[in-house]
């Protein structure tokens, strides 16, 4: 249901990630930051700084008891996230949580169930889907702008660290693999999952991974993540039959760009597949379109969606069933790298037959 | 056996690649030009142009027949090159012939035995081997500059033909696999390959096309493919256990860059499996450094390297066995391709027990 | 007059940039090249290859007399233009001449009007001016789409020859400056030239130098021209009142970007100075748009518009005065350099009373 | 004299910079800060937020009476400078101030000699110097690794806010100039100042602006400051005569480029003017060098520097005298625009006779 805002919320987590909630939750005015709670409790407090009336603490029990504390956003380990998501909700906490979910699906639904019969929201920080970039993106695939989709192409190489309990797919793919559900338009819905991987360093691991994503129209995606390259790329390419979106998000005076450059096939659809191959094929070489977009901090507005669908009670835009999914491609990799690639489909992630969403009307 | 310079030629083809043989044949000292051949003869002198001495034929009969002809290069479709490779060799001719040497390692391996057996140069026109950055990469890989290989992925996508006859696997990732071929060290050979590829726009061939080639040394090589692209990326990594190199062909201010980067796990091999997890990992953030190119025509340097075998009756860097490893490669894609990307082992290629290169003591 | 087509064409210097020409000429179907001259008559057999039907000659006497010629193409250096020029159009032939004109504007003048006077062409080999990039531009400033013409910025830096007759003003500005007037909208001239140079290498003349032009609307234009970058830059921005310009001659995906940003002041017009100063001032943050353009290599064009201006009895697009308009401001940018840096009025050049363009009712 | 940390510190000024001192004053273990003053003290306790124990106050009064506070950071309009430098001088707290120092030379050295009599820290914020770019450039140029400094080339546009006070020029310039004096050796200092500048805009000030800087060693210093351009540039280029170092502070991965290119002059100096023009010229096209940087804020490490120079009592790297001589140069462009682009001599600065730098014995 929902709730007047400020809403109080305490950050879990004081590692890489948390002050970087901490910092957007601050400037949030819909946010009251109450809590940094981290088991090392001096690393909260240093991350806090001397200057700040937040409280540290280490005790996750005291957060939870705090009637002052009306949602949490957990930045902890993965395998931590399902007893800590689910201490929240039983808390009747909201929660906004990293990615992965958690490590496993099962796991995962088991929140999304339990949120949803709390009628709390949880929501997933995939934070790059608040970019100003990705948004445009998905505006620019769902209104039909680049025609229909042909190919996905994702590249997140860098030199990364190398996780101490999480491949590299695991660690980056998440970023991939939520930009791809969020554009996608409704109908177009991965079905199977291959997954080639290697760890020449002797990680333990995968350090290098190469996802190919059978799509249900017959497109393929297509991610590469790397922790080794010692060049940092950040792109993807989403080719439609009427434009191609390139993303490069390392190019700030360039982020999107939207080329009106193809290959056309002239009535290919009446014709055999021997004529086929004779059916004129025409290029089209136009204009390049670079729209102009706002510079925001996609943090900010993840906190401004986590707040807006509490006080509105609805789902925020990454709710737990698009974690799910974004689960459901993680786990079928995995498994793909274990049969050495072998495809492996993709287990459907259902609908709400009641969620926070449905209460409200859905959100778009 | 070894022949005196300068070396008459016949370029056969005169079609997109044709003109770019005609162009630096003339320029080659060692060669001397006698003939243009094309079924369409008025194509042939319109490649010519109205100042040439050199004559235009469309009988490859004729160019064969000529005592001045002592090698043909071939720059017909790939289907033709079979027949037109044989009558040369019989012929008694050196041959230069374009990428793929056959659509058949079949038949490629009976055109390599008829060169062998003929005495005869057969050298593959693997124009980017003789590309300045290609060779500085090979001495950086095989010098042992960059330590151990721990992977390769190369990027080859634009807005390309769609060819009436190959896929385009077949059209762009010879390109790829003749380089990785020519850099690897001895010792370290492709083993499986899966392919995973698209029609998204009903060409009737895949147009998006994503290669995973196993070495024997456990690493990982990939190859990306694509005719669809609206930006062109030609870009190659080969990562090391000591340093990285970054190929971006399309750069011309720094085409090679040589990092120093990387990251290095400390004593792990004494270390069992999860001890070794725990292992340190350390990260190198060390320069770059952007090595001297000379500028020059790759293809000038093709049409030395040939006139170059034949004079010293050795073989060419690029012989035919180089291209049968490719044709290897090529055919285990296309039957994963077709087996939904499944793993397919790569057929070794035996080397040669008696070749024009053992006659002279071989080539570096 | 006009003369039917082919027209006998020769070539007079065979070093830099007379293979082109020589390359171009024979690819274009209205020319027939004749003759490629040049002192060292081995040098031009060596540029004309071993396979070519064009005559080498060092006799310039010899071409002239040559009644199959009816224009040459001179490229040879800048000391020996206005004899070279002169003989041609006293032999009644057709002048294409490399920039500058010649090192003198009072001799230009000369040759300018002998042209006039025996209706021959005299063209500028500008070849810039006949790139897509600066077609486009030229288009866009003149259209009026970016409204009224703010500032020019060229930087064209890299490390360079160090000529033996001219400064690296002479020897690079004519290019940004023979751009600058053929983009900028008719009534919009060059005033005033004020150049800052320096030789730090002892080569005996300016190695680096900054051109201020003030433009007769106001606005400046500025020239970079350096000898001694490592680094090649080839860029100009056209700042405009709607639209700016960046034109990035080495970025072959992206030469020209129409920029909808810019700075605009809110009825500033009718303010005094000190109210103005509070004017309310707005941004526009609009979208990039990257226009496409058509490959093609600038000199076929040159070649192209030489033919037809003789064929069509008309003045070619870069003609004599505007190699005049060009020689005025590096007359006025020398005589600054002497005087330090102080800013020198540009002489104009008057509009021909009588031209070849007159003739045939001008070509815009 | 030295002072025990931390060091007791109030910020001035809430508007564009100043959140940015408070926020790196916080992450500065040596500076304890007390007070966010700004007359909108409103504007102040938002900069502050509603998490933080720091106190706002609109009462430069009150903060200067403070016995806690023993410096100041002043980031206001510079035409405040003067008044509010002297007033915490005369209070005896050390001062940190934003660029210019002020906006004329004659009080800006009043405040330099007040400083130095009362043994004051006077710290010019020229953030610019202390990222680690410009550190590296400074021990490129001053180990003489480039060898003789032959020419500087900065350019600094984008799209700029239109200053309501100041012209382009004493916006962004003094960022190249001080960059410029940071980075120079000792024994090379700038003699004559030219500048060029338009409003095209009709902005009442100059909107782009070009200076000429002649060195005493003969070489030629350049800087392109610009409000009105699209396109955000940050390059510096300083050409030596055995190194050329390429700075791009918006590459992250390649700020500075060290190229081993350049052009040499065989034997040059025992010719006559005429001998020289023959000289040999020859061309080195060597490697290029990506130093490794770190990458850490500019600003943290001015806090830091700010600091340490009041801890240990000596002259900042960015000292009283350093912010004048940038003053010297402002003031001379200014000259020179108003005598349409006339050189002007730049004043010397004396080196302090004593000052604070000279009681601890000096600081590189």
């Amino acid at each position: 249901m929902p709730r007047p805002v400020p809403i109080g919320l305490a950050v879990v987590g004081a590692g890489y990630w948390g002050p970087n909630l901490v910092r957007n939750a601050q400037a949030t005015g819909d946010l009251r930051l109450e809590w940094l709670c981290d088991l090392d409790v001096e690393r909260a407090k240093a991350v806090l700084g001397r200057y700040s009336t937040v409280r540290g603490t280490a005790s996750y029990e005291e957060v939870l008891a705090d009637p002052a504390v009306d949602a949490v956003a957990i930045a902890t380990p993965a395998t931590t996230h399902f007893d800590l998501v689910r201490a929240a909700l039983e808390a009747g906490k909201h929660v906004l949580v990293e990615k992965p979910l958690t490590p496993s699906r099962d796991d995962g639904e088991k929140l999304v169930d339990l949120a949803d019969s709390a009628g709390l929201v949880l929501m997933l920080d995939h934070t790059y889907c608040y970019t100003p970039s990705v948004r445009r993106i998905r505006e620019l695939v769902r209104s039909g702008e680049i025609g229909d989709v042909q190919f996905v192409d994702s590249v997140r190489i860098n030199l990364g660290l190398v996780q101490p309990d999480v491949d590299v797919l695991w660690d980056l793919a998440p970023h991939d693999l939520s930009i791809l559900d969020f554009v996608l338009p409704p109908g177009i819905t991965p079905t199977t999952v291959a997954a080639h991987g290697s760890d020449p360093i002797g990680a333990g691991r995968a350090c290098v991974a190469y996802l190919s994503v059978g799509l249900s129209n017959g497109a393929l995606a297509h991610v590469h993540v790397n922790w080794l390259s010692p060049t940092k790329v950040r792109t993807m390419l989403v080719g439609g039959s009427r434009r191609t979106i390139v993303w490069d998000d390392l190019n700030p005076s360039q982020r999107v760009c939207v080329y009106d450059r193809g290959v056309d096939l002239t009535h290919p659809e009446n014709l055999d597949r021997d004529a086929r191959r004779q059916a004129l094929i025409s290029y089209r070489m136009g204009d390049i379109l670079v729209p102009a977009l706002p510079e925001h901090e996609a943090l900010r507005a993840v906190m401004a969606e986590f707040a807006g669908s509490i006080a509105e009670g609805r789902a925020p835009l990454t709710d737990g069933r698009h974690g799910l999914r974004v689960l459901a491609l993680l786990e079928a990799a995995s498994r793909s790298l274990e049969l050495s690639g072998a495809a492996v489909d993709v287990a459907p992630v259902d609908d709400a037959a009641f969620d926070v969403a449905a209460q409200v009307g859905g959100h778009k």
